[in-house]
């Protein structure tokens, strides 16, 4: 089990964070995903995805992705 | 005919502009429905409806509504 966080912009309300959500999640290997909008993060919690998958998933559901958060 | 200009707070995004113009278009009268995102304006042309009716929908899709804007 692994947790990652990464950018996205673009997230402005609950709908958008219900729009990421819901792509994210249909990744293989996701167990839970996270989302500070505030601080336009996404936090991933799983096994065995890639974060090509979860840019995938982002910029599918309309957001720009920004890479892996500094931790 | 008429064409009202009302103040709309807590649109952020186009899920919210969808979400406001679904639920308003849905009040008896209406016939065009035109949101100005940054301007936090939400402008009704139809015929028939009252303010009220407006006020309804924009609640119902969960924003605040802030009355008539000045002209």
């Amino acid at each position: 089990m692994s947790e990652t966080t990464y950018v996205v912009k673009g997230m402005t309300c609950g709908h958008c964070i219900r729009a990421v959500t819901t792509e994210v999640e249909q990744v293989s290997g996701v167990e839970a995903v996270r989302i500070d909008l505030a601080g336009a993060t996404v936090t991933v919690t799983g096994t065995g995805f890639t974060d090509e998958q979860i840019k995938g998933a982002v910029v599918e559901a309309g957001y720009e992705f920004g890479g892996t958060a500094a931790a």
